[in-house]
């Protein structure tokens, strides 16, 4: 099962025979890929999954057993039947690359293909795009919280799936976590594998000292002993410590630390601190876990509670948000000329930004800080020396900004179906990621109520989503 | 990447060089996948994923490459190496059939096998068992709230990844839905294919009539015209109807019906129905559409909303919700003795449930509904005349039952490493689906403030609970 290129709307096929029907399908498309809001009530997002787009549109192909299987639904023409059998995808894909904090509204991918192509690719693309942004989001969102205290993942039991679960380990590094309990991740992308033990062992052992001893035997460097199967204070961190006395110490190996997945974590990091502290361990770490999300990680640090190390698992591989990712068409080619297309939609202001364009992100030179996006058709030149944004809501906020560097925000990742753009290694990413990550202000970075972030649109693109708006609404009342 | 053995949490790899130093990697351990809480505040989860269990247990290897990893990792010894090289999954699964309505704390899956491997197969079994439980109870639960009107499951673009979407697809049919708009998933495992037309094809053409009269000649049995690109009432269901007036009807095609993704769907949809069956299209559908979930579908439903049918996507494939389901340590044997195994926690009344269990439900014999279900230990025999159910945490709660059927909910999925039983086609699954969901009472089946479900144990069981829980005690306080 590696061909997935059919993991894609009904749709987008009964649309395609359309186009084909109507000789329209060389014809060329614009689709911008954007999210309206900001997840977790946030100020970003994390762009991610450039590695899996690639390698979905690289296996662009569909089948001989593909083709047999649309030919038994009895809707398509044996004309668009061959025309599918020797379909690639041919057209230019354009991104933001991975790890690069985006805000709403604004194209993280454009794709320009043919018509039949860019919608055959949708569903794939989106479900891509929004898998890997919102858990890249999330572990950003969560080791901010942690505020430098080390994020392990721990989720893969609770992703949706093994393979969401595999994506979720990698794309949680990239968007901060030190490192992974999922072996095969780990494996697949180099990233550092971490774990400590099960209750399981220690219930199974039924003496925790004994547990714990025979656990220390076998994996002396690493060892964070899982406390509180019983009593954290009274049995599990003596035990511990027991162990580190018993065997660790003489035999020279280190005695890691400990971790509490149950009960008043903040209380209990603090007595913890204190017998470990008694005992002479003052080096050993305390690693806490237990669904902890953003908010409880915040009031643990709060509340002064001894954090070396935090184990994330539901919060990051399975949170309860949506990025919500949508694709667009922006424009069309008729006769190798530029027609941008909206949708308006019910709330106007809310209609998305037309044409074919680029984003561009002003640095300023002495902070290095993001002062803001605009939007800008292709074509247009922004000026290097200064420049007014203009709120594309309130056309009155506007900002004159100088003394920055700009820089086109999207790459090259496909042109004419060729891949051009080598996506960095993981750990590429995750530096990537952390260095753009500190180009973003603080208010917009806040967990509650963010500064919004500007993504302004130029005065030419402006005009021409006013124009089409206005042209729109004739047509409706017309 | 077709070898996902290692898709496991790099403790439970410690963890297995630990039984294999301690000489007991041939001990046999028994471990329960349950779950604590219904999801959706709901009192019922249906039983999902038996394909994708059955599938990982097939190919469990640790293949060469796996191996050289491991190594690099500096944690293992050669002897233990060695022996994973070897392994296989060698033990016994039972699982109640995908389907099936479960209850909270009852087990849903009992593995026993050599502790090594029924640790080491844990995430992978639970990423797979909470995805694929989560996806149908959705569906289940969203198409319980249609009443009867026919759901389609839209959402792979929404879903965790690509391949969680094509296990969305699948086990969203399972859960009730009619089909799927997700090509893939339908090829796969032969669901019904469905959908309409995107709002870009509408954009494209400017000129709504041209582009349904388009889509019309391309797909004349197929013509579902997607009314809400530009004024649902004003232009979409007029160009609709002009449609079938000039090209459909004139041609024997049917006019199959309209969606409508936006706007105040109660209203609109009122508004639809008037303006096609004026034209002489009662026999149009109105298929509605735009993040419809159980409130919204009951509610349009309340307002008397006319809805043929529902389209489906974030609530079903990517619903935010968990299962949380756990993977519980409850027995192992020593000497061809069974020990049962217990893990206390704070509220000890939570505790799960020790031993080697069998679940039993009891069906009224008049009625067909499920009337309970009982854990009993896996040697207890359950009386076919007459039972008291008694609460787990009631005692003093006593129901007589008799006239009843008795199932042993489990089945033998593995037996000995051996797949020995057949997990039964989608489609099969769908209609075992039905017709459980069928045995529940309504009260349980009750979206809001459901009735519980009783799961209770057997005397023995529960006299056996209460010591484990005393001795835990103990061993605390000594």
């Amino acid at each position: 099962m590696e061909n997935k290129t059919l993991m894609t709307d009904f749709y987008e096929l009964t649309m395609a025979q359309t186009y084909f029907d109507q000789g329209e399908k060389d014809k060329k498309a614009y689709f911008d890929v954007f999210f309206r809001e900001s997840p977790f009530h946030g100020g970003y997002a994390i762009a991610g999954g450039l590695d899996g787009l690639v390698e979905y549109i690289k296996k662009f192909y569909i089948s001989e057993e593909d083709i047999a299987y649309l030919r038994s639904l009895g809707n398509f023409t044996e004309d668009f039947l061959s025309y599918l059998k020797e379909l690639k995808f041919s057209g230019d894909i354009y991104s933001v690359e991975d790890g690069t904090p985006v805000f709403p509204n604004e194209p993280v991918i454009t794709v320009r293909a043919n018509v039949i192509e860019a919608q055959l690719i949708e569903t794939a693309l989106l479900a891509n795009f929004n898998h890997a942004t919102l858990v890249t989001t999330a572990a950003k969102r969560i080791t901010t919280a942690a505020s430098g205290i080390p994020v392990m993942e721990f989720g893969a039991r609770r992703a949706r799936g093994i393979d969401s679960a595999i994506e979720a380990s990698k794309y949680s590094y990239v968007g901060g976590c030190i490192g992974t309990s999922n072996v095969l991740a780990a494996k697949m992308y180099d990233i550092p594998v971490l774990g400590t033990m099960a209750h399981s062992m220690i219930c199974d052992a039924d003496n925790e000292y004994e547990a714990f001893l025979a656990y220390a035997k076998s994996n002396p460097n690493n060892c964070v002993f899982l406390v509180d199967t019983f009593d954290t204070l009274k049995s599990g961190i003596p035990n511990a410590i027991k162990v580190a006395n018993d065997y660790l110490i003489p035999n020279n190996y280190p005695f890691k630390g400990i971790r509490i997945d149950s009960g008043d974590l903040a209380y209990l990091s603090k007595q913890a601190r204190k017998l470990l502290d008694d005992a002479g361990y003052a080096d050993a770490g305390i690693c806490l876990s237990n669904g902890l999300n953003e908010n409880t990680i915040k009031s643990l640090i709060d509340q002064g509670a001894y954090i070396n190390s935090i184990g994330c698992g539901d919060n990051i591989a399975a949170s309860l948000e949506r990025i919500g990712g949508v694709y667009k068409l922006v424009a069309v080619e008729r006769e190798a000329k530029l027609i941008p297309k909206i949708k308006v939609t019910n709330d106007i202001m809310k209609t998305i930004n037309p044409g074919y364009k680029k984003v561009y992100r002003f640095y300023d030179k002495k902070t290095g800080y993001a002062l803001g996006d605009v939007l800008a058709l292709a074509d247009e030149v922004i000026p290097e020396d200064g420049y007014t944004l203009i709120s594309p809501t309130e056309e009155w906020k506007k900002t004159y900004i100088s003394g920055y560097e700009v820089k086109n925000l999207q790459v090259l990742v496909f042109k004419n179906g060729k891949q051009v753009y080598e996506v960095p290694s993981i750990q590429e990413r995750k530096l990537y990621c952390e260095e753009q990550f500190r180009t973003i202000y603080p208010e917009i970075k806040r967990s509650v109520n963010p500064h919004e972030y500007y993504v302004d649109l130029t005065e030419n693109l402006l005009g021409l989503k006013k124009k089409l708006i206005r042209n729109s609404m004739n047509f409706v009342h017309s």
